[in-house]
């Protein structure tokens, strides 16, 4: 137990991967195995009153969540039962190290999981904290397929916070145009976009204006619409792990009243810090601390916001239930309207209070061996409106690239380097841009094993006038340091002296871009894998945007049959 | 060529299949490969002037018409452009001699085409007639994946009756909700039921009232919407190819104040009889000579109505357009109602007329080797509504039973044998029967290659008290003598005897079993292959109304690989 304790302790000296090896190596007393069976089925709910098909594990959505301890293996058996439809489900912060196979992510890990078949998912949790799961796959994670994945610390072992009570808060937002018809539209000529979401979730639950529905079978009266109630006992102190699972939207979440300690994100320890509200991108988990501590004879507003975007959805709304209050009982005052949703630099500046927390931190590399500066533009191509990075809007190949990566099936996908870079000289990130050069590509990044890599992600106007979004990206089979965030182009020479954080920066495995500006992350690809790296707004990813890194392919064990049997890999002999 | 025309105009001596293989053996100078490339995409279209999601081939629904000579090959080469469902495509009515893994039937002949791959359906339409072609995996035949096969006479051989012009003519029934939403409906406890249809279309086309379309988009001006018009040219004669495609109703199609003269059903050649309207069942096809022979200033309706359950969709319309008039001038008077919806022994009559072509006869042999009754019920089975034979509710196995049998994978449905028979002698079909002991079953009926085999279909109240459906039959891989059709109970004695036609019966692939009646068809199972046996509506099927036949299948020939790649056969070895 001192063996894996002592990179979490001593992190300062002990590289992180290293550490975690050596955990690995000696045997957790406590290590267990946690063992799922999900079926995966279409189910007629009313998540906000009004009826919808949603895609649900055991017939809920969010779906079951998993507890485990870390070390522990967890064995999740999926079984699909949609009729015509596959299916594949990430494990989101999980690492895999060892069974790259079992991120799920289709197309890259995986091939789809068919109707009526059962794929087995398995996998060490190494490290305690917050996750969440979702299906990677189409567009699925929109409608319902997801969960969260809670990791303990071993028995004895002790957060470096305290708190009563722990409670899990999943944010979401929703529409009522199946994820198939959303789909269409994004690939249409003309395009044809959702618009924003007719409704915002907490853990599931929404509420939508019936008044509105139409011929819609929607009861603003059906239990599975009531608002999520929180009840807390005066005086307590509760860890909320909060997470987004958003489509779309950046959410404000605010308690009303309540100021929120911030320690934890994305499965590392935060430096607490204090905020009203909390900004939230898809793919983050963070847990803060909630103290009871104001007037009890009343219950407050739970309140989430959209920002960034212009807003068209109501505020979505959860009840903070001061015990014995009635749960129902509705907060005499108006809920948080968060702050203004085009308020960038206040969500910056809240990035930049994210640092690791003092003993637990884990230095980066003070150099790095690659620098890769990744463009994010929204783009036309062939008449369809598409996201890209230096100009390559991104599709997934139908081999799975572990797959041809590890067997060297290259006739499967592009052969060409992706560029390193864009035209930083000639290209203005505050236009509107034609970027009349744009091209598909399912070309691959490949990383020299164990070396450490820089990404800078640079934002830019959308093909909107005066519009740029913020973009959540998430890397798979790693956490990265966050070396920073700035407004406007990032500067190679100016801002890595002066912007970086080499000292105590966070680890995450995902992190905003805001609206016109840059961050900067580093890892170090020491775990041998295929791993996709993509903003995690769903729309984007199944537009283009992102791209896949190979490392140490080389190294990878034989893979599972299991994930084979689509594209090229039906060709491949089994064992 | 005299060797192909032999068994059409010598039909009384040569046995039809003999006759069939005689014809492959001697090439006909006019054999042709056809060859189509096609998507399949989701498309957002409004064909009732609703707009909802549709599967398309190459961007249209219906899709493309196939059009051949008799003795050729037709190439389709199937992209499945969907993001995360899979497909596969039925031929209905070409008999896959030969080719019995190209007949498209998830489960049965092939594992489902995965997004983005390619399969290549290859076979020869070896007779001339009208056929149909549409998905055969889960309900998304509803969903628009359908067309029309048209295969004509080789060169220098006429039909046996003349006409000036050749139109096709498809019918369907349309729902609002999507084939995802009524399927999830279908599985639930307690049942969904989807209704009756918002509208009947043909040629692709409807009209919804969009005064009715709530929050939907609906435009009654949108040309996708328009009625079909079919321009004649007074005094010439057409054939109408009038195929059903419906999910679910039984139709009947009348042009105001012309008679049509029945001449073909599924490919085969009928004794011409005149009607006034045509019912027609979801699976069968018709060719009718109309004559323009009616006051020409003026167009005319084209009336699609529903029967056999009580009506609760507008009448489908299209104008039958005379000649300069205006093709969308509106006929003044009002469209055919058609006859009464309960009318069933109008129905019954009308079948008992279609009988084979004098000429154009294969008899069929007088006697059989095995008899099978299949009593249609509809059951609750664990708390699900199903529909069962024999009180047995088909599933699929996931792996496909052809690759299962032709490789011996018992262990991956059923071996018991299913029921020949049910217990008539204390079976009561005019009751509401609660079939208290039916099961769920994936097992085969395997027939003795060559033999010949009567199936008796008995048809049975519902659950709904004074209920009965109609249900119409289609055999893949064969067609079949209809030897006979009666109300009520069959008697098994005295009405072989006194109703069975083996003089000129039609041969037929869907045929109806009217409500409380019975339905009684003979096929030599010579046919090497596994092919499907089952109630042609779309829920029915899905809901278990279905058997499956082996015969022959050890002289299959090796098995594409590309129809492997779900269930267990994943695990055979590829070439």
């Amino acid at each position: 137990m001192e063996g894996c304790r002592a990179p979490l302790l001593n992190g300062w000296i002990t590289p992180f991967i290293m550490g975690f090896l050596l955990c690995m190596s000696i045997p957790l007393a406590s290590a267990k195995v946690r063992r799922y069976r999900w079926e995966v089925t279409y189910e007629l709910q009313s998540p906000d009153c009004l009826e919808k098909l949603v895609i649900a594990i055991n017939g809920r959505t969010p779906g079951p969540t998993i507890m485990a301890q870390q070390g522990d293996t967890v064995i999740v058996e999926v079984k699909n039962g949609l009729l015509t439809e596959n299916t594949a489900i990430h494990w989101h912060g999980i690492r895999q190290i060892g069974t790259p196979w079992s991120d799920g992510t289709e197309g890259v890990t995986q091939c789809p999981i068919l109707p009526g078949e059962t794929f087995v998912y398995k996998f060490v949790v190494d490290r305690p904290g917050t996750y969440i799961y979702h299906a990677h796959y189409g567009m699925q994670r929109s409608a319902g397929l997801y969960g969260s994945i809670h990791v303990s610390l071993p028995d004895g072992i002790s957060e470096p916070f305290a708190y009563d009570y722990d409670r899990n808060i999943v944010l979401n937002d929703w529409w009522h145009k199946t994820t198939h018809e959303q789909a269409a539209g994004l690939s249409s000529i003309p395009f044809v976009w959702v618009k924003e979401p007719q409704s915002l979730l907490i853990n599931g639950r929404g509420w939508f204006n019936c008044s509105q529905a139409g011929t819609a079978v929607c009861n603003s009266t059906n239990p599975q619409c009531s608002p999520f109630v929180l009840t807390v006992v005066p005086g307590k102190t509760y860890r909320l792990r909060i997470s987004s699972l958003a489509s779309l939207s950046a959410f404000n979440f605010e308690i009303e009243g309540h100021n929120m300690t911030v320690v934890e994100t994305d499965g590392h320890y935060v430096e607490p810090f204090v905020v009203k509200n909390l900004n939230i991108y898809s793919g983050e988990t963070y847990s803060v601390l909630v103290v009871a501590d104001q007037e009890p004879s009343r219950n407050y507003w739970a309140a989430l916001n959209v920002v960034s975007r212009k807003p068209d959805t109501p505020t979505g709304l959860a009840i903070f239930n001061y015990y014995p209050n009635h749960p129902r009982r509705r907060p005499p005052t108006a809920p948080p309207a968060g702050p203004l949703w085009n308020d960038t630099e206040y969500r910056l500046n809240q990035s930049l209070k994210i640092r690791a927390r003092r003993g637990y931190v884990y230095p980066p590399p003070t150099t790095t061996d690659r620098v890769i500066t990744l463009l994010n533009t929204q783009n036309r191509i062939d008449g369809h409106t598409r996201w890209a990075v230096n100009n390559i809007s991104f599709t997934l190949p139908h081999t799975p690239y572990l797959i041809a990566l590890k067997h060297k099936l290259h006739h499967t996908f592009s052969q060409s380097a992706p560029p390193e870079t864009y035209d930083r000289a000639n290209y203005d990130i505050f236009k509107q841009a034609a970027n009349p050069n744009a091209t598909y590509s399912d070309a691959v990044y490949r990383l020299k094993f164990n070396s450490t890599v820089d990404i800078i992600l640079q934002n830019a106007n959308s093909m909107v006038p005066n519009n740029s979004e913020t973009h959540p990206w998430h890397l798979h089979g790693h956490d990265f340091w966050v070396l920073g965030h700035g407004p406007g182009v990032f500067d190679p020479v100016n801002d890595p002296l002066r912007k970086y954080n080499l000292v105590d920066p966070i680890m995450k495995n995902t992190v905003a871009v805001h609206p016109y500006g840059w961050t900067a992350i580093r890892f170090v690809a020491d775990n041998p894998g295929v791993w996709a790296f993509h903003c995690h707004i769903e729309s984007h990813f199944f537009m283009g945007m992102g791209i896949v890194f190979e490392e140490g392919v080389e190294r990878v064990g034989r893979l599972p049959a299991a994930i084979m049997g689509c594209g090229d890999s039906h060709r491949l002999p089994r064992h």
